[in-house]
């Protein structure tokens, strides 16, 4: 019976002016900059949350490692211990990868931890076992910076549009693909040279691959589809292209018609064929129109559009990485939470109560901007029309260059099922008078 | 000693699966669609609350009104009663006005009801008040759509940057005189053609003084500056000028010179004289550069822009007035409130721990646009640098057209503190070769 009722309320906090116990998993570029601000902030948070905040230990895997302003007896590699201490009420978790944070984090949720992270990949691959574990303790599971670090995404969808539906999100959530693409545009280079330069300047990584080929964005997306739609999207749910194969002419292209290519994140709502409702997680490259706020988003910022049914479309503009906007986010998580172990109450939890089924890729309705090389003579429209005309897809206009024998034919179809769409592609490359497919970006609907 | 644990903690909820009556004051086209929503989405936000709400009773002026949709026995004109019903958890204030809601929302606080209000002018005015109502009683008094509608900026700054330092906001937060300065300068058009059409259209009120004036806009500067910087900000302290001087030359003048004109609440953190830390809110035309985000947000939209010391730049973008978009930001609180109705807790209160000392509108340093006709010749330029170099201010550009004897004089002051510039004005307004100062208009610090 007490049981009972401590399952259907949050019970009471620690009291007015109690400390609030603080364990940091790592010590990378966000973990340092989260210990500078709790330590510089203090007196600010204390006041924020209503009792001091303390750092009870830093798990780190080398202690030996010089960490400036970072008191060496704080320092431990036994991150399992630290977080079941008895002086610790919430932890965050900044190391990144998945299975060894996924243990520590379930270990401090099951010992009544509320729990900070960061860590997106970890999200998008184990939100129910971990959404599970804090219901089963009554505690907080905070995760604002795992996607678009500062921009606060997660706690809009979570709180401030819990009264609205929302309709669809598309976001440009990876900060490196943004930037290439913005230099691809703004330049005229090539992939290699846009990808090169910024490996140069730091916005891409030594291996760049969980970023241009689009599976940062994908974490991103499953998260935003999960909190948008109250049902469960996972990283393996979200069909997932990359940037890699985009051309300085597609660029080109896309920019003649008014349009830049930007690699979107896009959840949406969206009727099957059986009349219901589905849902679809999605990362591909997308022409969007120039007037479309989302365009002018350059270098490597990050913005989230949003459209929902009372609200409007809304949009959240800002840096979507970097150490100082990570850390923000966390720190507000890290306030939120604190707060909840000071006065009592908890956050909205996970919530999946809609279960709405997903969608097959192929069942997306979507618009295709195709580039091919056609032979330059009569017929040749008439027989690629034919093939559109067959699957039942309209189109919306048709742009055609002369390059000698060869034309450069430009294709914008109207919305049609992607696996219409698909199969249209694979109609035209047996086409003996297409030469080419030189490329196939999908238009943004909205 | 039970008493002194009650004002420590934040209690028990009702439990899981608990009804939660809903008191609704006011059935204008805010109230109908918050009536309409709540019902139409009723099953959405039980699961969301963790129990059904129920409309207990709607308080109106007039209950032989029809109103489509609503069952008669709901309408009451007894609001006192109604908010004060044991049945009702949560309070919505839609009327309205500043006194008659003021006593409303105060006795259902004092009833222990949370109260959630779209009223800018009656939080502006009184958030004292009400903020030590609500936390004598532990409810939540949420006010997300007294700002912006449905863009979640309240939100955001109450917890979602709550561990961060906000540095600055500026923001366009009154849609009708965004749409006459857009219309300005899209068409030429004269202010009071612009309010003539924005009247129309149905963007400006019968009487729009509160609008052009600034009125408005000053309430949600009073408010973001109380949530931004923990200080209490009333609607008196903020610096107010409206719209209503602008010019077509004026907005001629700006686009000649890159800038966009557009009425800013500007919230900022600035030092003293004193080596202190002051806060200032104020309201009034500014040049804000073409490349700068706000300078692009067009018609009657919305947006704030937030610099925050760790998170950067960030801004938000939507529908900042409208019933749909008003119901989604009082949805969204409902939702809140009820949550906490249910599982115990509640939400971050108004924290004004801070407490800074608000800053003269003098002591701001500013950047000032100022447009003078002059008489054409030798010496002029001279004497009228002198009176900027005597008050010690530099200028940044000036650009001067001949009219025949009479030549146009524009200058662009760098930073300086407002009385300063204020003095330099009224200097040039006595010289006798300046033969009128056609406009002066602030810079955007940002």
């Amino acid at each position: 019976m007490a049981e009972n009722q401590a399952a259907t309320t949050y019970g009471n906090g620690k009291g007015a002016g109690a400390t609030v116990g603080i364990a940091l998993l790592g010590m990378g570029t966000v973990g340092a900059e989260v210990f500078r601000l709790i330590h510089e902030n203090a007196a600010d948070f204390a006041q924020r949350i209503g009792g001091p905040v303390e750092v009870r230990g830093v798990a780190v895997s080398d202690t030996s490692k010089p960490r400036p302003g970072v008191p060496a007896e704080l320092l431990t590699t036994d991150a399992h211990a630290l977080v079941q201490r008895e002086d610790v009420d919430v932890v965050v978790e900044v190391i990144g990868g998945i299975d060894y944070p996924r243990e520590l984090v379930l270990a401090a949720l099951n010992a009544g931890k509320s729990v900070v992270t960061a860590n997106k990949a970890l999200v998008a691959a184990h939100a129910d076992e971990l959404a599970a574990a804090a219901d089963a303790a009554g505690v907080d599971l905070f995760f604002e910076a795992a996607v678009a670090a500062a921009i606060p995404v997660v706690g809009m969808l979570r709180r401030s549009l819990a009264g609205d539906k929302i309709k669809r999100i598309s976001g440009i959530v990876n900060g490196t693909t943004n930037f290439i693409l913005d230099a691809m545009e703004s330049t005229g280079a090539s992939y290699e040279d846009a990808l090169a330069e910024a490996t140069r300047l730091g916005y891409a990584e030594a291996d760049p691959t969980a970023d241009v080929e689009g599976h940062d964005a994908a974490s991103k997306a499953a998260i935003l589809a999960s909190l948008g739609f109250y049902t469960r999207v996972t990283f393996d749910d979200v069909h997932c292209e990359g940037i890699s194969s985009i051309t300085a002419a597609d660029i080109a292209a896309a920019n003649q018609a008014g349009y830049s290519i930007k690699l979107l994140a896009i959840c949406e709502r969206l009727e099957g064929e059986d009349g219901r409702e589905y849902v679809n997680a999605r990362v591909h490259p997308t022409l969007v129109p120039k007037e479309h706020p989302l365009a002018s988003v350059n270098q490597s910022y990050n913005a989230i559009f949003v459209e929902a049914e009372a609200a409007g479309s809304l949009m959240f503009y800002g840096n979507g990485a970097g150490g100082n906007p990570t850390a923000s986010a966390v720190l507000g998580d890290v306030v939120g939470a604190a707060r909840n172990k000071v006065h009592g109450g908890r956050a909205p939890e996970d919530n999946t109560y809609a279960a709405l089924p997903l969608a097959d890729f192929g069942q997306v309705s979507t618009r295709y901007h195709i580039d091919m090389d056609v032979a330059d003579r009569t017929g040749v429209l008439a027989a690629i029309s034919n093939v559109f005309a067959d699957a039942g897809v309209s189109l919306r206009t048709v742009r055609q260059e002369d390059r000698g024998d060869v034309a450069r034919l430009i294709v914008v179809t109207h919305s049609a099922r992607e696996k219409d769409l698909e199969d249209i592609v694979a109609r035209l490359e047996t086409l003996a008078d297409v030469h080419a497919v030189n490329s196939v970006i999908r238009l943004d609907n909205a």
